[in-house]
């Protein structure tokens, strides 16, 4: 089972790297956050994309692309798809609701799923469109998050197997994991499970793997969240001591954001290079 | 005197203008980082001009945009002050180091300054480029960083003055406040001083105050070295857990994203204009 | 009435001002195009977005932007109309299909329209969304387009300018201009006309003006129509002759783009600028 | 010898590959002149590369990288080459003048080139950066244009050849293929020569290659040109006309457009996926 750790800009999925996580998730709910929106499908495929490959370039783990609900329709998903993948994603996560989506976990929240076969359209899409059989289309089934019921998740799961899908990942916002587990223990199909428990904490690493049919775990979120707290504290701190004296005992020194920056490789280049 | 902080994205902007702050710094240091990158003119002006349009998209306080060397000669900073003042900028900072440059607080980094006539040159050109008299430039002194002495930081910041920028930051990578606070005792310009205390942590806002003649402090690179302090706390907990329950305790929730992220707007807005 | 020709990047732009036309319209049948790609919500809004701020960089008239269906629903319309005020627009044509959409001209194209009170909803988030009253929301009505009829199409124009629009864009891929014609003196509401006419060569300008309910007449994509006819020929003529020196005399000399850079201005700002 | 043609949108590249030639050639200067620009190094990094990546996403030939200067020193080169490489460029073009640039064909341009020494440095750093060995790095010598002369053009090129380049791009603004020719025939280095010949026209295909040495011939700009060419003629045209009925007759129709946009591909996938 691969652990896999949300990030939103290269510098977040260097950290994940070098934390020892099996994978990045190049969430679009982090992104949103990052850019100063709401994540309802208004940053554009062509921002994202590019934040993708700007981790891709400054890491080494495989990353999982959250492409919502692909931009569109099954069409739009064979130009996302050759995108992601050309710009060096591992897999990519598309969503069954309709677009524009309405994040997943906020609090009566617009949640519209399509129609099964309409989704199925876009999955055999995403299939056809990606070059190599390696790089991975994992289909979200958002029924549970809908309120629709574990009966329509497995049914949706089913199809989008049979559409071609290689994982099905299942939401839950659930502050419990039972609703998550019952539905894996239904789980018919031969394809992994793909889980973000981010609603339910109790669901550790080692009860996911005794679950036996999870594949890879998502920490969906956890990046910005941390961010987030270590802006505002030292923010705050500053503002109330108005100086930093304090503020730099409790974040890094600036040596190790030169560190991240291998600043020691650029003086080597340098005496090597420069004339 | 204007306390300003440094942010890297429009999140971390908008945390700055909660926090209290009475300007963002649109770094070019915490930019560079945060795309995984050294802080030595990789970073393309589009790349660092559309982080700063999204920032002055989703604040308000004013945005003092670092924009290194001009990115270029005269000519190009011409172009450079056109295009950030028509993105929302308040202010640039332009140094006089050599293009491209070495990030200014690394030790023995490379930090090579422009001829004095040549610098004077860029300040005229980017004073003639401004639409709005209110728009300011501001002159970086390097001459302290590079190892020049206060004599020559002095004249260079006459001459800078003499060609028309608005005020002059002065940079110093002592650990101790006595180069720049002499600098300012010598100063007999009649502009305003910009100081960056990131190496000399005991200059406090009071006593930065106390010398009078500061017009804009700046806190470089707080913004980059919480959220990765943030981020490395959080990244290591979860590894060594195994799952998120403690982790959880630590961070802000979900729900202060969805608060950021204006999640209740959204929700009127849906209510007000959806069919 | 004003005449409008479209455009696909900052230099075609320049063209349209240098030409004579009152204003330009940032196509993104045009744009899609350039960009290798068809026209149905393949192109990213950040992408348009920053193709067509760069042509108000570089030109003094007003811009039309063709926002399509506005990328999404009445939500992402907000953010769009607040996008493309920001930065330099004139005014913004958003479209009753569906999105994603499907280019209107192309034979037997898929054409889905939103109901009437969906679309309605759309223009009135754009009128609430913008800032300066001067911005104008162009309601583009499809429904000839989709096989709907003119009266459904009178309705719809009604409707959208009861929502606020500030015009009406009626379009038609009728090869004579009695379709249009016949909508315009029917039209009894009180805002203004513009139409697209490419597919009814016959509509010029005196005839639309004959009309008097028309504010504006768009030339939709003679811009890329005439680039892609330059290129072909001269292209075809270089293969053939193995040369250049027929295909110098055809098209115009460097110098010619050498002034439409303003390197003439360039000089003068080295002379002034560089020391 | 390869014939390879300037182009500046992933359309225009498009219409390369359709004519019939070898390449493309990821021009600076037309991409500076599409975005309204002067070719003095105003464009970004980013954009160009942004660019020539969607090139490479609608074509099959191969693109050579106009990188102008390498974007700033040999420690940028290193950026420059990993960034090309990873976007699908088949070669990069860096030549020995001065950040920023001035282009080359201009009467009278400012034209300052490096030192040998230092140009040998960001060469050796193109090589050392490169993943694939069949990646190439040409070496653009302006001796010429500086008005240096050929032996300074020998000299340059035998040093670029020893630091490691593939090619060696010999550039010339003379209006008879005499400097050139003489260059090539005097060239003693045992890598082939690529030429320029807008200046030059009389150096057919022909020509050149009964010089035996060169390896790749460039159309530099006849792309941007016969596209202003063909803007201007129906703009005038239009404007003269008050309409279009003319102006179609002399252009290609939308249905050109819609083939080069591949709609049928279209509305076959449609078929195949939309449910």
């Amino acid at each position: 089972m691969a652990r896999v750790m949300a990030a939103h800009d290269p510098l977040s999925a260097m950290l994940v790297e070098e934390a020892g996580f099996d994978g990045i998730w190049a969430s679009g709910f982090e992104f949103s956050a990052a850019m100063g929106l709401a994540d309802i499908s208004l940053v554009s495929m062509a921002e994202h994309l590019t934040n993708m490959r700007n981790m891709a370039a400054r890491t080494s783990l495989p990353i999982i692309a959250d492409v919502d609900t692909g931009y569109g329709n099954a069409i739009n998903v064979l130009h996302t798809v050759a995108q992601y993948e050309a710009a060096g994603a591992a897999a990519v996560v598309i969503e069954d609701k309709m677009f524009p989506k309405v994040t997943s976990l906020l609090a009566g929240g617009r949640q519209d799923l399509l129609p099964i076969a309409e989704f199925q359209g876009k999955i055999e899409a995403a299939v056809s469109a990606r070059k190599d059989r390696g790089f991975l289309i994992i289909a979200r089934v958002e029924a549970l998050i809908a309120g629709r019921g574990e009966k329509e998740a497995l049914e949706r799961a089913r199809a989008y197997e049979a559409a071609g899908a290689d994982m099905i990942l299942i939401h839950s916002k659930q502050t419990s994991p039972d609703e998550i587990e019952s539905f894996i223990q239904n789980w018919d199909g031969n394809i992994p499970i793909v889980i973000v428990p981010t609603a339910y904490p109790e669901m550790t690493e080692a009860r996911a793997k005794a679950l036996k049919k999870v594949g890879i775990l998502i920490y969906g979120n956890h990046a910005i969240r941390a961010a987030v707290t270590g802006m505002q504290k030292i923010f705050a701190r500053i503002i109330e001591d108005g100086g930093i004296e304090n503020a730099d005992k409790e974040i890094v020194p600036v040596s190790e954001i030169f560190r991240l920056q291998k600043m020691d490789q650029v003086k080597e280049n340098e005496k090597k290079f420069l004339r």
